[in-house]
């Protein structure tokens, strides 16, 4: 028989009468004949209460006693949904990570899942019985201790726990209806994506993340597992996520992501001599500083400058680095110019379509709207632009590149 | 190095400064220079939230899962308390049940501890940490779940992990300053005891189980583990349970207990050969009612009786089985008396010193109290009292006894 690996988000758990009809949907596919196994997200509603206590009886609790109350919140909401299913004449039972066998390691103080012992699953499968696994966390031998994963983690579960039991897909049943071409809330043309491919997926970081975290999306590309995003409270549709996408209306471009509150700090050198780019971008790492788009710009003759994105967040700590770094990183002047915005477009097409970029610029040109910096990658072009032009070219390239059919 | 098992009571861990003021506690025993293991009870208030949810999905959860969402509250406290424990610079680990390797069976729907694979708290202990064992929590690996042990759990999980460890005593840290002579409330010259039997603690069943539960005397007793009981917020000495009991004041009565709420039903019978005292005995035992005392008078030429006090919770049960089992338990009569109390003096003593119960009945007499029922064990005497006169004979009593002197 084959199986699914069932994910709920957080949202879809919260009140008693959300779990009810989550395990109305959870029975219904189990109806279908296929073996269910159920990842839960954790509730943080349930345990806030946890984390208040324990910040008032330290400024810096530790991180194992903080994951120990953090895993609480999907061990209850694992627990909960059995109930729920059980009341409906099933057979569930909820699986704490280490019952679910899932074993981590801690490298670089990020948790990986290194293997998952399936014997226990698969007896309670086998049996007829749904597992409801409380996602996100596993258990670290090596430490003697219960690990959360971090962000992402129940996606990750999920993909992971289908991958070992080698499972027919991943369902992930959210409050979307699926993956967008781009954000309704700012592309009112937006469109539900049928399909979208692994890669396209990770590059549309901001508007599938709220979705899919990328790290499951990497498993699930590395495995090969499809996943389907689709609504938690209806039996429409969603989208599919894999490896490869069927481009039956041709498109080149299948989504377009912006972020807003992006500053780009612009740095120039005397000399080319003193332009060590390793040094400043090392520098603004161990100060936990991210930077997205880097361009460097050399022209004889003209002193050397390089410039770089970063969130609006990271803003005034970068320039106290870049400050009290001055002397040694070996720049003349730093400037900046805050108020930008990133806007991307996505799909695999380009890869094969030269002139997609350009068709890109053209258009944000006709609607007079500068472009401040460029960053390519084979299947994303990014710009960064006013922030008060954002939307505009958000939904002027979502026009361009014929995003506006019918579940595309 | 020696080895302590603190336990700390539910009421002691109830809010953050509670935490706070209890590390002190345990970090002042952890500077003794011994090895500290705590066991902690489960917060109540913590574990309602989900009770609740539960019952909102189910008006029968399984007991699987309601004892995955009871397990969370002592393992909430667990990391708590390990926080405010490292804050005050001392290492400290939280642990599960079945991290702490409390292996449990589940025999006639009741829960046993099994073994306990001690490997993870010696591992602990030897490296100078302090571990925070979660309460009244197990794995029952042959159900592959999470399992709570019911009424004293934390106290029998305190004492097991002293037995398995060969620690050198038990400490309860509570809200009373150790066992008393009688119940404060209502014995006002009531004084703590310095020392009291297992037995003697067993007897006092109302007095002391409050404190101490039990099934973890009758397990200290069986190990030989010596309990000290004392309160969690001051310093002073508490009450020694342990085997022998140093008669050092040659005292016959240690203490005196007491029950309101109780009961008397008597059934007749016409002829002796009706009278079956296992069937109707058999019967309410079916239905879960507690018989405490009874009473059976055979008198050549009178028709048989028999007398037994419940409590006043089951009496309505009771009724109802006696009334539907009638002719099956062929008694002809039956009659009941309600607003009685049982009022009893323990004590190792009595055993070798007769008259005891004579000297007992005596007072009540002239006390002008009246004795409607009359029990007697080794090591106790109980009578059943009117309701209203309970305080009175507790009081005669514990003079009586001499119980009022200082520290006994």
């Amino acid at each position: 028989m084959t199986s699914v690996v069932v994910k709920i988000d957080s949202f879809s758990l919260s009140t008693p009468a959300n779990i009810e009809q989550i395990s109305k949907r959870i029975v219904e596919e189990k109806k279908r004949g296929r073996n269910i196994i159920v990842v839960v997200s954790s509730e943080e509603l349930l345990e806030e209460p946890y984390r208040k206590f324990a910040y008032a009886l330290s400024k810096q609790p530790s991180k194992r006693e903080l994951d120990v109350l953090q895993s609480i919140g999907s061990q209850a909401t694992s627990a909960l949904l059995a109930i729920a299913i059980q009341q409906r004449g099933f057979k569930a039972v909820s699986l704490t990570g280490w019952q679910a066998g899932i074993e981590t390691v801690e490298v670089n103080q990020k948790v990986r899942i290194e293997q998952i012992k399936i014997e226990s699953i698969i007896n309670y499968i086998s049996k007829g019985d749904i597992p409801i696994v409380a996602g996100s966390q596993g258990f670290d031998y090596k430490n003697n201790k219960i690990s959360i994963l971090g962000m992402g983690g129940s996606d990750t579960t999920a993909v992971a726990i289908a991958a070992a039991i080698e499972a027919e897909c991943v369902e992930i049943l959210t409050n979307s209806e699926g993956i967008y071409t781009a954000e309704p809330s700012i592309v009112p043309r937006a469109k539900k994506l049928k399909q979208i491919s692994y890669d396209e997926l990770l590059e549309l970081t901001h508007l599938g993340s709220k979705i899919v975290h990328p790290r499951a999306v990497e498993m699930a590309k590395k495995y090969d597992m499809p996943i389907i995003v689709r609504s938690s409270t209806s039996d429409i549709p969603g989208t599919l996520i894999k490896g490869e996408v069927e481009m039956e209306k041709n498109l080149i471009v299948r989504g377009v992501a912006y972020e807003a509150e992006i500053i780009r700090l612009t740095v120039g050198y005397e000399k080319y001599e003193h332009a060590l780019l390793a040094n400043i971008f090392t520098t603004l790492a161990d100060h936990q500083i991210d930077v997205d788009i880097i361009v460097q710009s050399v022209i004889d003759g003209v002193k050397p400058t390089v410039s770089f994105s970063i969130d609006k967040e990271d803003f005034a700590d970068a320039i106290k680095v870049l400050e009290s770094n001055k002397s040694t990183l070996g720049f003349s002047f730093a400037d900046f110019e805050v108020g930008l915005a990133k806007v991307s477009i996505v799909g695999s097409g380009m890869v094969s379509n030269p002139g997609v970029a350009a068709r890109m610029f053209n258009r944000l040109c006709k609607e007079n709207i500068p472009v401040k910096m460029v960053s390519t990658s084979e299947i994303k072009v990014s710009v960064v632009v006013p922030q008060e032009d954002m939307v505009r070219a958000a939904n002027a390239l979502h026009d361009e590149f014929n995003l506006v059919e019918e579940y595309v």
